[in-house]
């Protein structure tokens, strides 16, 4: 299942609006096939999987990190290939919470005498799985904040210089973490300071994430959607009426990186499921630009809350992790 | 070398203005005696080792972190008594650079016959020094300047709510740092706003750390001198020579905990070796008080730059150390 899980990463931010799942066929201890999502969520991984053993998936045991489509659409439905496959038995992570499938993929599988067993690393499929499961259960895709600045929380000079305040290995790191996103987001204010690419380089030829620019007003001439850049949306409006509008659009994994003004609006409004911090060993003073806009908090207690789950360097800088408390 | 080092280190903020220091005795390979400086510098840790060896000295090596001294002061030289007791080798991590030793305790073992190895470990010990060499070589004290702030780098919120930012184990941990220093030091906005008590608590009995307040203002009402609350020194003026000042007066560690203009000043004028953060997972917003005051700088080049040297969590909280890059 570590291997599944694994190979299901290799979808994200690739998938969308589908899950990014990971599929490993064992047959008397050898891997005989091994499949995650195509990009733009066909084939499924079990479908790259059983191709890949052929006659060999008769009797193999099928690690899964998510419940087999039950349901037709674009190809016949998983559980039902597997079972034509001979897989004589299933271990799945968890249960797939879209209503089309939600516990009918295990029960084709079991009704045709396969043996299934659920719910094995259930808690690292659903971490994995966090955008897949925000969309189906909360209506909209599961927000990272992203905030790279200064020791004292700056994110430009007051003369609004911000090229560079984190290091390359830190900025490198970024378009990791965008290229396993489905969008981009950034604010009106940003766009038009920045003119940033929104784009995912230095990992070959990717299906590169939506553009979203956050604005009612104009926005600069930004690249059209080609090879190097992703589909461009501009909205606006109520920010959880927003989202529920991306996650709509199929969306699963938005990450915003900023500006303050909308890191304030999106943090206020509860948004944030994952904050991201870069920290760079420089001090900028406080008329420095703030990563953070006005959150009009009416005391200390009213603050949202995080809990760190992982911090280590990257480069010269400090990369931390936070998960909504 | 490396059980005279964690000997030493005992005495960090109990020693000023003497250096801390440790001292092991090995004699056929057990340990005959260990000392380190007492409070308030003396004995030193050669004596205190000698004392408990006794005649079992006779012959024995002895691992010091620093050069045994060679002037006499309130009491003998130790590099004399070191002879007298009959060791046979000293091991010493690095030349004294006080003008009254400064070579002169390693020529004094080596005429009386004794062996000595010079430089082991050399970098650690300097590292536990810096205080000690700050004062001879630059004539101040070592200045760490801690700030405890949420992710976007806010003290307070704007009705100047700032208890509790970061958690019961952090304060915990600053409670230990002060230990380690030899003065607290914060500015009259913070004394005046929050009258911090600037002594270490849950420690036992312990040399509390001068309380160095920078105004030139009034200030309210601090607890008197005694057991629980260290001398307290109001200091004011430009902030080199009141580094300069400190370090006249005896100090080797100072731990700077704000607030924002205090640390702005002291950052711009390029006073400050060592960064310490606490970062908390709430975030407060652009309206909260900033972590450093205006910096005055006309462009990012121009910006204090420090090295990350260890990120760890503590409590719920981030902690993070760099030094001046």
């Amino acid at each position: 299942m570590a291997h599944a899980l694994r190979l299901a990463r290799r979808g994200l931010g690739n998938v969308w609006p589908n899950p990014a799942v990971g599929c490993v066929l064992i047959r008397d201890g050898h891997v005989v096939g091994r499949g995650w999502t195509q990009p733009g969520g066909r084939p499924h991984a079990e479908r790259v999987a059983l191709d890949q053993a052929g006659a060999l998936a008769r009797g193999a045991t099928a690690y899964v990190t998510l419940e087999p489509c039950a349901h037709h659409g674009r190809t016949p439905p998983c559980a039902e290939a597997l079972v034509a496959a001979g897989v004589a038995r299933v271990v799945s992570a968890m249960t797939d919470p879209d209503p089309r499938v939600a516990g009918r993929g295990h029960a084709i599988l079991r009704a045709a005498g396969v043996e299934v067993e659920e719910g094995v690393r259930e808690a690292e499929a659903r971490a994995l799985q966090a955008g897949f499961l925000s969309r189906i259960e909360r209506g909209r895709p599961w927000l990272v904040l992203k905030l790279a600045a200064s020791f004292d929380g700056r994110i430009a000079t007051a003369t609004g210089e911000s090229h560079w305040i984190t290091g390359p290995a830190a900025r490198a790191h970024v378009h990791g973490l965008r290229l396993m996103s489905d969008a981009v987001m950034v604010g009106g204010g940003t766009a038009r300071a920045d003119r940033p690419s929104l784009n995912v380089r230095g990992f070959g030829a990717v299906r590169q994430p939506v553009r979203v620019v956050v604005s009612s007003g104009d926005l600069p001439d930004l690249p059209p959607e080609g090879p190097d850049f992703g589909p461009l949306w501009q909205v606006s409006g109520d920010p959880a009426e927003l989202m529920a509008d991306l996650g709509a659009r199929g969306l699963t994994r938005v990450f915003c990186e900023g500006g303050g003004v909308l890191a304030a609006s999106l943090l206020r409004a509860g948004l944030v499921d994952e904050l991201i911090g870069y920290t760079a060993g420089v001090v900028l003073g406080a008329e420095g630009l703030a990563s953070v806009g006005a959150m009009d908090l009416a005391s200390l207690a009213d603050a949202p809350r995080f809990r760190l789950v992982e911090s280590r360097r990257i480069g010269a800088d400090l990369f931390h992790r936070w998960l909504r408390a």
